[in-house]
Protein backbone atom coordinates (compact mmCIF):
# COMPACT_ATOMS: atom_id res chain seq x y z
CA UNK A 1 0.00 0.00 0.00
CA UNK A 2 1.15 3.47 -1.42
CA UNK A 3 2.30 6.16 1.67
CA UNK A 4 -0.01 8.68 -0.68
CA UNK A 5 -3.13 7.26 -1.36
CA UNK A 6 -6.14 8.54 -1.70
CA UNK A 7 -8.61 8.23 0.95
CA UNK A 8 -12.12 9.57 1.15
CA UNK A 9 -13.32 10.24 5.02
CA UNK A 10 -16.97 10.52 5.61
CA UNK A 11 -18.61 12.09 9.41
CA UNK A 12 -21.34 13.93 9.57
CA UNK A 13 -22.34 16.95 11.88
CA UNK A 14 -24.60 15.76 13.98
CA UNK A 15 -25.28 15.57 18.03
CA UNK A 16 -27.26 14.32 19.89
CA UNK A 17 -29.18 18.12 20.98
CA UNK A 18 -29.71 18.36 16.90
CA UNK A 19 -32.44 20.15 15.59
CA UNK A 20 -32.44 20.07 11.66
CA UNK A 21 -34.41 17.82 10.07
CA UNK A 22 -31.48 17.27 7.46
CA UNK A 23 -27.98 16.63 8.74
CA UNK A 24 -24.96 17.39 6.95
CA UNK A 25 -22.34 14.93 5.65
CA UNK A 26 -18.87 15.68 4.92
CA UNK A 27 -16.61 13.78 2.84
CA UNK A 28 -12.46 14.88 2.88
CA UNK A 29 -10.07 13.79 0.24
CA UNK A 30 -6.55 13.33 1.50
CA UNK A 31 -3.87 11.99 0.44
CA UNK A 32 -2.74 9.06 2.81
CA UNK A 33 -2.18 10.93 6.14
CA UNK A 34 -1.53 14.65 4.62
CA UNK A 35 -2.88 17.07 2.14
CA UNK A 36 -6.82 17.53 1.62
CA UNK A 37 -7.37 17.87 -1.82
CA UNK A 38 -11.29 17.65 -1.92
CA UNK A 39 -14.40 18.16 0.39
CA UNK A 40 -17.59 16.58 -0.74
CA UNK A 41 -20.78 17.46 1.00
CA UNK A 42 -24.87 16.29 0.95
CA UNK A 43 -27.54 16.43 3.09
CA UNK A 44 -29.62 13.14 4.78
CA UNK A 45 -32.61 12.80 6.75
CA UNK A 46 -31.70 12.80 10.54
CA UNK A 47 -33.20 9.11 11.88
CA UNK A 48 -33.53 8.43 8.02
CA UNK A 49 -32.91 5.50 5.75
CA UNK A 50 -31.33 7.61 2.86
CA UNK A 51 -27.38 7.52 4.03
CA UNK A 52 -25.98 4.78 1.14
CA UNK A 53 -27.83 6.01 -1.18
CA UNK A 54 -27.14 9.48 -0.99
CA UNK A 55 -23.18 8.26 -0.37
CA UNK A 56 -23.07 6.37 -3.77
CA UNK A 57 -24.54 9.51 -5.43
CA UNK A 58 -21.70 11.79 -3.92
CA UNK A 59 -18.96 9.22 -5.15
CA UNK A 60 -19.85 8.27 -8.15
CA UNK A 61 -20.19 11.89 -9.47
CA UNK A 62 -17.83 13.51 -7.81
CA UNK A 63 -14.22 14.26 -9.74
CA UNK A 64 -12.25 12.16 -7.32
CA UNK A 65 -13.94 8.99 -7.84
CA UNK A 66 -11.27 7.22 -10.42
CA UNK A 67 -8.36 8.11 -7.80
CA UNK A 68 -10.34 7.03 -4.23
CA UNK A 69 -8.36 3.69 -3.25
CA UNK A 70 -10.61 3.70 0.41
CA UNK A 71 -13.61 5.28 1.81
CA UNK A 72 -13.34 5.33 5.92
CA UNK A 73 -16.63 6.11 7.71
CA UNK A 74 -17.04 7.19 11.26
CA UNK A 75 -18.96 4.12 11.90
CA UNK A 76 -21.78 3.28 10.67
CA UNK A 77 -24.47 4.95 11.61
CA UNK A 78 -24.80 8.84 10.33
CA UNK A 79 -27.45 11.33 11.07
CA UNK A 80 -28.96 9.84 14.18
CA UNK A 81 -29.89 6.44 12.98
CA UNK A 82 -29.39 6.89 9.49
CA UNK A 83 -27.85 3.81 8.85
CA UNK A 84 -24.99 2.98 6.11
CA UNK A 85 -25.04 -0.07 4.60
CA UNK A 86 -21.09 -0.68 3.84
CA UNK A 87 -21.54 -3.54 1.78
CA UNK A 88 -24.02 -1.84 -0.52
CA UNK A 89 -21.58 1.56 -0.21
CA UNK A 90 -18.90 -0.81 -1.84
CA UNK A 91 -20.33 -2.84 -4.31
CA UNK A 92 -22.15 0.33 -5.98
CA UNK A 93 -19.06 2.40 -5.98
CA UNK A 94 -16.58 -0.30 -6.33
CA UNK A 95 -14.46 1.32 -3.74
CA UNK A 96 -13.64 -0.52 -0.37
CA UNK A 97 -14.95 0.40 2.96
CA UNK A 98 -13.87 0.88 6.50
CA UNK A 99 -16.23 1.70 9.04
CA UNK A 100 -14.23 2.69 12.17
CA UNK A 101 -15.28 3.55 16.03
CA UNK A 102 -13.57 4.60 18.98
CA UNK A 103 -16.08 2.25 20.99
CA UNK A 104 -17.22 -1.13 20.80
CA UNK A 105 -20.96 -0.51 19.56
CA UNK A 106 -23.53 -1.54 22.33
CA UNK A 107 -25.76 -3.82 20.90
CA UNK A 108 -28.52 -3.39 23.69
CA UNK A 109 -28.69 -0.22 23.77
CA UNK A 110 -28.59 -0.07 20.38
CA UNK A 111 -31.88 -2.77 19.78
CA UNK A 112 -34.02 -0.34 22.61
CA UNK A 113 -33.11 3.19 21.12
CA UNK A 114 -34.54 1.45 18.00
CA UNK A 115 -38.01 0.40 19.38
CA UNK A 116 -39.11 3.83 18.50
CA UNK A 117 -38.86 2.73 14.75
CA UNK A 118 -41.25 0.95 13.07
CA UNK A 119 -38.60 -0.55 10.82
CA UNK A 120 -36.87 -1.42 13.49
CA UNK A 121 -36.19 -4.99 11.92
CA UNK A 122 -34.77 -3.76 8.79
CA UNK A 123 -32.28 -1.04 10.68
CA UNK A 124 -31.06 -4.51 12.84
CA UNK A 125 -30.49 -6.20 10.02
CA UNK A 126 -28.37 -3.00 8.18
CA UNK A 127 -26.22 -2.92 11.03
CA UNK A 128 -25.85 -6.69 11.23
CA UNK A 129 -25.23 -7.32 8.07
CA UNK A 130 -21.95 -4.74 8.18
CA UNK A 131 -20.29 -7.92 9.43
CA UNK A 132 -17.77 -8.74 11.89
CA UNK A 133 -16.23 -5.76 14.24
CA UNK A 134 -12.58 -6.48 14.61
CA UNK A 135 -10.13 -4.14 16.98
CA UNK A 136 -6.72 -2.91 16.31
CA UNK A 137 -5.17 -0.07 18.15
CA UNK A 138 -7.50 1.72 20.11
CA UNK A 139 -10.07 1.69 17.21
CA UNK A 140 -12.95 -0.96 16.26
CA UNK A 141 -13.96 -1.54 12.97
CA UNK A 142 -15.92 -3.38 10.27
CA UNK A 143 -14.93 -3.79 6.90
CA UNK A 144 -16.36 -4.06 3.19
CA UNK A 145 -13.79 -5.04 -0.04
CA UNK A 146 -11.00 -5.73 2.49
CA UNK A 147 -9.70 -8.06 4.84
CA UNK A 148 -8.63 -7.38 8.36
CA UNK A 149 -4.80 -6.89 7.56
CA UNK A 150 -5.48 -5.16 4.94
CA UNK A 151 -7.64 -3.07 7.27
CA UNK A 152 -5.08 -2.95 9.70
CA UNK A 153 -2.67 -1.66 6.93
CA UNK A 154 -4.85 1.33 5.64
CA UNK A 155 -5.00 2.65 9.82
CA UNK A 156 -1.69 2.65 10.14
CA UNK A 157 -1.33 4.35 6.58
CA UNK A 158 -3.62 7.32 7.09
CA UNK A 159 -3.27 7.68 11.47
CA UNK A 160 -1.26 10.64 12.85
CA UNK A 161 -1.19 12.50 16.03
CA UNK A 162 -5.15 11.41 16.64
CA UNK A 163 -6.34 7.91 17.37
CA UNK A 164 -8.66 8.06 14.47
CA UNK A 165 -7.66 8.35 10.79
CA UNK A 166 -6.84 11.85 9.55
CA UNK A 167 -9.66 11.33 6.71
CA UNK A 168 -12.20 11.17 9.40
CA UNK A 169 -10.98 13.28 11.53
CA UNK A 170 -10.59 15.94 9.17
CA UNK A 171 -14.21 15.37 7.88
CA UNK A 172 -15.42 15.38 11.47
CA UNK A 173 -13.70 19.22 11.73
CA UNK A 174 -15.33 20.40 9.06
CA UNK A 175 -19.03 18.92 9.58
CA UNK A 176 -18.66 20.09 13.24
CA UNK A 177 -17.52 23.25 12.44
CA UNK A 178 -20.16 24.36 9.79
CA UNK A 179 -22.82 22.82 11.29
CA UNK A 180 -22.19 24.55 14.99
CA UNK A 181 -20.18 27.30 13.55
CA UNK A 182 -16.65 25.66 15.61
CA UNK A 183 -16.26 22.34 15.16
CA UNK A 184 -15.75 19.85 18.36
CA UNK A 185 -13.26 17.90 19.47
CA UNK A 186 -13.91 14.30 18.65
CA UNK A 187 -14.56 12.38 16.02
CA UNK B 1 8.53 32.75 13.11
CA UNK B 2 7.87 29.46 14.14
CA UNK B 3 7.43 26.91 11.61
CA UNK B 4 4.29 25.86 13.57
CA UNK B 5 2.14 28.85 14.28
CA UNK B 6 -1.39 28.55 14.73
CA UNK B 7 -3.00 30.53 11.33
CA UNK B 8 -6.72 31.30 10.88
CA UNK B 9 -7.32 31.01 6.71
CA UNK B 10 -10.78 32.78 6.05
CA UNK B 11 -12.63 32.06 2.78
CA UNK B 12 -16.05 31.97 1.43
CA UNK B 13 -18.67 29.74 -0.63
CA UNK B 14 -18.96 32.31 -3.31
CA UNK B 15 -19.42 32.15 -6.74
CA UNK B 16 -21.11 34.72 -9.90
CA UNK B 17 -23.82 32.32 -9.85
CA UNK B 18 -24.40 32.15 -6.19
CA UNK B 19 -28.66 31.94 -5.51
CA UNK B 20 -28.54 32.14 -1.91
CA UNK B 21 -29.47 35.69 0.37
CA UNK B 22 -26.73 33.92 3.10
CA UNK B 23 -23.16 33.31 1.96
CA UNK B 24 -21.03 30.51 4.15
CA UNK B 25 -17.86 31.80 5.19
CA UNK B 26 -15.39 29.53 6.59
CA UNK B 27 -12.44 29.74 8.62
CA UNK B 28 -10.04 27.08 8.78
CA UNK B 29 -7.21 27.06 11.96
CA UNK B 30 -3.90 25.19 10.52
CA UNK B 31 -0.50 24.92 12.05
CA UNK B 32 1.92 26.37 9.55
CA UNK B 33 1.12 24.66 6.45
CA UNK B 34 0.45 20.91 8.09
CA UNK B 35 -2.38 20.23 10.44
CA UNK B 36 -6.32 21.01 10.19
CA UNK B 37 -6.98 21.50 14.21
CA UNK B 38 -10.56 23.44 13.65
CA UNK B 39 -13.08 24.57 11.83
CA UNK B 40 -15.13 27.84 12.24
CA UNK B 41 -18.17 29.26 10.08
CA UNK B 42 -20.39 31.86 9.95
CA UNK B 43 -23.17 33.43 7.15
CA UNK B 44 -23.42 36.48 5.71
CA UNK B 45 -25.11 38.61 3.60
CA UNK B 46 -24.83 38.11 -0.13
CA UNK B 47 -23.14 41.87 -1.13
CA UNK B 48 -23.98 43.05 2.37
CA UNK B 49 -21.91 44.76 4.70
CA UNK B 50 -21.27 42.54 7.69
CA UNK B 51 -18.36 40.84 6.97
CA UNK B 52 -16.33 42.31 9.20
CA UNK B 53 -18.56 42.18 12.39
CA UNK B 54 -19.40 38.61 11.82
CA UNK B 55 -16.11 37.75 11.54
CA UNK B 56 -14.82 39.37 14.51
CA UNK B 57 -17.56 38.19 16.64
CA UNK B 58 -16.40 34.35 15.31
CA UNK B 59 -12.51 34.85 15.95
CA UNK B 60 -13.26 36.91 19.22
CA UNK B 61 -15.19 33.95 20.45
CA UNK B 62 -13.71 30.84 18.90
CA UNK B 63 -12.08 28.77 21.53
CA UNK B 64 -8.65 28.90 19.27
CA UNK B 65 -8.47 32.88 19.68
CA UNK B 66 -5.11 32.57 22.20
CA UNK B 67 -3.64 30.44 20.18
CA UNK B 68 -4.09 32.51 16.52
CA UNK B 69 -1.13 34.29 15.59
CA UNK B 70 -2.45 35.13 12.16
CA UNK B 71 -5.55 35.82 9.88
CA UNK B 72 -5.26 34.92 6.40
CA UNK B 73 -7.62 35.94 4.13
CA UNK B 74 -9.08 35.24 0.32
CA UNK B 75 -9.53 39.33 -0.60
CA UNK B 76 -11.54 41.46 1.16
CA UNK B 77 -14.13 41.48 -0.91
CA UNK B 78 -16.67 38.33 0.34
CA UNK B 79 -19.72 37.42 -0.19
CA UNK B 80 -19.69 39.21 -3.60
CA UNK B 81 -18.95 42.96 -2.50
CA UNK B 82 -19.26 42.05 1.58
CA UNK B 83 -16.25 44.32 1.64
CA UNK B 84 -14.03 43.10 4.27
CA UNK B 85 -12.14 46.19 6.86
CA UNK B 86 -8.99 44.10 7.90
CA UNK B 87 -7.78 47.12 10.12
CA UNK B 88 -10.78 47.04 12.07
CA UNK B 89 -10.74 43.08 11.72
CA UNK B 90 -7.01 43.51 12.92
CA UNK B 91 -7.70 46.52 16.00
CA UNK B 92 -10.73 44.61 17.28
CA UNK B 93 -9.15 41.15 17.23
CA UNK B 94 -5.23 42.13 18.05
CA UNK B 95 -4.61 39.19 15.26
CA UNK B 96 -2.99 40.97 12.52
CA UNK B 97 -4.48 40.60 9.20
CA UNK B 98 -3.13 39.24 5.98
CA UNK B 99 -5.07 39.66 2.65
CA UNK B 100 -4.42 37.60 -0.22
CA UNK B 101 -5.02 38.04 -3.90
CA UNK B 102 -4.37 35.76 -7.12
CA UNK B 103 -4.73 39.15 -9.47
CA UNK B 104 -4.20 42.59 -8.56
CA UNK B 105 -7.43 44.03 -8.69
CA UNK B 106 -8.88 45.88 -11.36
CA UNK B 107 -9.96 49.06 -9.47
CA UNK B 108 -12.00 50.41 -12.95
CA UNK B 109 -13.81 46.70 -12.83
CA UNK B 110 -14.70 47.20 -9.06
CA UNK B 111 -16.07 50.90 -9.52
CA UNK B 112 -18.32 50.33 -12.08
CA UNK B 113 -19.66 47.35 -10.34
CA UNK B 114 -20.23 48.92 -7.12
CA UNK B 115 -22.06 51.89 -9.19
CA UNK B 116 -25.24 49.46 -8.64
CA UNK B 117 -24.99 50.16 -4.50
CA UNK B 118 -26.28 53.16 -3.14
CA UNK B 119 -23.76 53.47 -0.49
CA UNK B 120 -20.95 52.87 -3.25
CA UNK B 121 -18.98 56.01 -1.84
CA UNK B 122 -18.49 53.95 1.81
CA UNK B 123 -17.63 50.42 -0.04
CA UNK B 124 -15.12 52.37 -1.91
CA UNK B 125 -13.53 53.91 1.42
CA UNK B 126 -13.78 50.40 2.50
CA UNK B 127 -11.38 48.84 0.01
CA UNK B 128 -9.29 51.98 -0.28
CA UNK B 129 -8.54 51.64 3.89
CA UNK B 130 -6.96 48.07 3.19
CA UNK B 131 -3.99 50.21 2.07
CA UNK B 132 -0.87 49.72 -0.16
CA UNK B 133 -1.23 46.17 -2.53
CA UNK B 134 2.22 44.14 -2.22
CA UNK B 135 3.55 41.87 -4.40
CA UNK B 136 5.39 38.75 -3.67
CA UNK B 137 5.86 35.51 -5.50
CA UNK B 138 2.64 35.19 -7.65
CA UNK B 139 0.59 36.92 -5.23
CA UNK B 140 -0.47 40.23 -4.15
CA UNK B 141 -1.53 41.15 -0.43
CA UNK B 142 -2.51 43.72 1.82
CA UNK B 143 -1.76 43.57 5.18
CA UNK B 144 -2.92 44.95 8.93
CA UNK B 145 -1.27 44.56 11.90
CA UNK B 146 2.35 42.95 10.02
CA UNK B 147 4.62 44.93 8.14
CA UNK B 148 5.82 43.99 4.15
CA UNK B 149 8.77 41.63 5.38
CA UNK B 150 6.52 39.83 8.12
CA UNK B 151 4.27 39.29 5.51
CA UNK B 152 6.11 37.88 3.38
CA UNK B 153 7.62 35.58 5.68
CA UNK B 154 4.26 34.64 6.74
CA UNK B 155 3.70 33.92 2.96
CA UNK B 156 6.32 31.53 3.07
CA UNK B 157 5.71 29.43 6.29
CA UNK B 158 2.41 28.62 5.36
CA UNK B 159 2.34 28.04 1.29
CA UNK B 160 3.45 24.66 0.23
CA UNK B 161 2.15 23.07 -3.18
CA UNK B 162 -0.14 25.33 -4.45
CA UNK B 163 0.49 29.55 -4.60
CA UNK B 164 -2.00 30.35 -2.19
CA UNK B 165 -1.17 29.83 1.62
CA UNK B 166 -2.25 26.52 3.23
CA UNK B 167 -4.98 28.00 5.33
CA UNK B 168 -6.71 30.01 2.52
CA UNK B 169 -6.34 26.75 0.43
CA UNK B 170 -8.34 24.92 2.46
CA UNK B 171 -10.89 27.40 3.62
CA UNK B 172 -12.02 27.80 0.30
CA UNK B 173 -12.20 23.71 -0.24
CA UNK B 174 -14.38 23.37 2.65
CA UNK B 175 -16.16 26.19 1.81
CA UNK B 176 -17.27 25.54 -1.94
CA UNK B 177 -17.62 21.92 -1.32
CA UNK B 178 -19.60 22.32 1.36
CA UNK B 179 -22.06 24.86 -0.40
CA UNK B 180 -21.67 22.90 -3.92
CA UNK B 181 -21.50 19.54 -2.83
CA UNK B 182 -18.07 19.63 -4.25
CA UNK B 183 -15.16 21.66 -4.17
CA UNK B 184 -13.46 23.82 -6.55
CA UNK B 185 -9.85 23.73 -7.94
CA UNK B 186 -8.57 27.41 -6.74
CA UNK B 187 -8.83 29.65 -3.94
Amino acid sequence: MKDEIRVLGIDDGYFLKHGDKKVLVVGAVLRGNKDLEGVLSCHIDKDGTDSTKRLIHLINNSKHKNQLRYIITNGTTLGGFNILDIKELYARTNVPVLAVLRKRPNQQKVERALNHFPDKKNRLERIRKAGEIYTYRNLYFQAAGLDESEAKELIEKTTKGSNIPEPVRVAHLIASGVTYGESTKRA
